[in-house]
């Protein structure tokens, strides 16, 4: 550990704990929220490691969180960034087996974060990476493809043949597209733009809605009348999910993952929830990683790495930005989100 | 069945299917809805029963049905009622040994309702009322008793130690209460008239918090942390539902099964579904009749029945209108709803 530097570039985190607002993730000016410092190199605990990072990946989670927004409490003067990769240069008694590996990288309690020179998490927080893995893969290993891994099991283990998913032209929607057809699932997603429609249906899409369209009330009409997906995974939460919800069959389910509108749609009525039993839910991967069995997740993120490894998925770039650059141009760089991730260079 | 009239006077519909309004369950004229008039005595099928009404309850499900805001079609012209009691006067082929018999009665599909001087149901939804068990009684023995029976064994089944019930002070919550207490869970009552404090606190609430006081905030978040109850039973759907909701701790399941109110609150934010792992849904009695198996009704029934006939149990009155005055004086009576029942004498 000698030849580590004392001192490293964060992106640190300026606020503590929880905002009361729900703006969503949506960004106007990174330095409200983290700010470029110089702070100590952290120090790996017995079952910790410290990777040096190469790249750390920009994902919605990571707004909600520099926001207060998230499912954890900030803690001030912190490194932001969820997700990433690098290679492990100093580790704890119980972690050296893992020096000197290129892996995957998630953040765990009690550990620093990914946008930074250096991280430190457990142990059980990396995932080497195969040869063959390019770097921007692996920095973009879990939170979306296995959110997509999760989400599209949660659709077969709830015994449906069809389900809406929402956003569908994300980087999270692509690979959902790409699972569900793997699995023989019917999926309907919805878009803001008819020129995405082609790109959906070439994935394997069976049914893509434009809901910016006139018609869109028949076509959603016309679909689940042909299709009656009863799960709809949905990462939007407006007006228009409320209204696909509606229009489901009875017994469907609403799984709500993540809240890209501002826009906050009522209560569905009475009707939907007692006679049409449906349900509103949540989905957090976090909580599905606590979840799962230790073989379960060992087999998503060889089925995942794999179809990285193989080409049949690739990272679409939009931006790679230097954690110098992000304070001035993260903003502006994640108006290019709908191209592909924006991932910090360390 | 030589001795049966050939007409009857009923309380029909004068609408069919479902309406595109979602009012709930208040009345301003029964008018608008339904007609008293002179129509066939129904004649059974093979497995059905003809029962000479004594009482017919007026529940808000009813009130739902009739405004075509209900989970089933109405069907212009049928007599409305979904629940009663009376005596099996006429019987199909397979029904023969209900003739003579006093029994509850709720409505099934092809029958009749029980708004009407005579009632057709399948011998099926009949049940026999034992000596003992008073006509008002056996008249309301089904809609809110096991609703009551249905969502209590729902709370214990969810492992909540503590649940809350919104309108606590109605005719359900006060039976929800009971069977709390005797199953050793916490209930949280909600009030909006500090005089129903006490009744509620005698049948064993152990909380009841007042949504008017200017203090309900403090007295939510001070019973939410010492009961975290993970259950809500709710009967309203109003905002004040929500911040319930809201202020209930991680896993919390709002289960809806009335909607008092017609105000329409947001839905709640992705904290609250994501992060907090929180669900929505409904309750319907008829779904739980369908799906639960006939030893556990019947064992509920005699339950119900048992706490009646002990005297543990009664049916508030509030009212009493023959079927002639009911156009005229039913509405104003169900403003007396919350004292009491609202029974047809038939």
């Amino acid at each position: 550990m000698s030849d580590l530097p004392n001192t490293m570039k964060a992106l640190v985190l300026k606020n503590e704990g929880y905002a009361e607002t729900m703006e969503g993730p949506s960004l106007d000016d990174l330095s409200r929220w983290a700010s470029l410092e110089e702070i100590e190199v952290p120090s790996p605990g017995e079952r910790q490691v410290v990777v040096r990072m190469a790249l750390a990946n920009v994902n919605p989670s990571d707004l909600h969180y520099i926001k207060g927004e998230y499912g954890k409490p900030r803690e001030k003067g912190r490194p932001a960034g969820f997700e990433g990769c690098g290679t492990v240069v100093a580790a704890g008694e119980k972690a050296r087996g893992l020096v000197g590996k290129r892996v995957t990288v998630s953040t765990s309690q009690g550990g620093s974060g990914t946008w930074a020179e250096y991280a430190m998490t457990d142990m059980a927080a990396v995932i080497p990476a195969p040869d063959g893995l390019k770097d921007e893969d692996a920095a973009a290993l879990l939170v979306n493809p296995m959110t997509a891994w999760a989400m599209v099991d949660l659709v077969a283990e709830a015994g449906a043949k069809s389900f809406v998913m929402t956003a569908g032209s994300s980087q999270l929607g692509k690979l959902i597209a790409s699972l569900a057809k793997e699995r023989g699932l019917h999926s309907i997603a919805t878009v803001r733009r008819e020129e995405h429609r082609s790109m959906l249906e070439g994935l394997g899409v069976g049914t893509v809605l434009n809901v910016e369209r006139d018609d869109f009330g028949a076509m959603l009409k016309e679909a689940m009348k042909q299709h009656g997906p009863t799960v709809m995974l949905d990462a939007v939460g407006d007006k228009a999910s409320a209204r696909i919800f509606e229009a489901m069959p009875a017994g469907a389910r609403w799984v709500l993952y993540g809240k890209l509108s501002p826009e906050v749609p009522a209560l569905p009525n009475l009707g939907q929830l007692v006679f049409m039993k449906k349900k509103i839910e949540g989905f957090w991967l976090t909580e599905w990683m606590e979840d799962a069995s230790a073989e379960k997740k060992q087999d998503a993120v060889r089925q995942v790495q794999q179809r990285f490894i193989e080409g049949r998925w690739t990272t679409d770039v939009a931006a790679k930005l230097t954690l110098s650059q992000a304070p001035e141009k993260l903003a502006s760089a994640l108006e290019g989100m709908n191209r592909g991730k924006v991932l910090l260079s360390c």
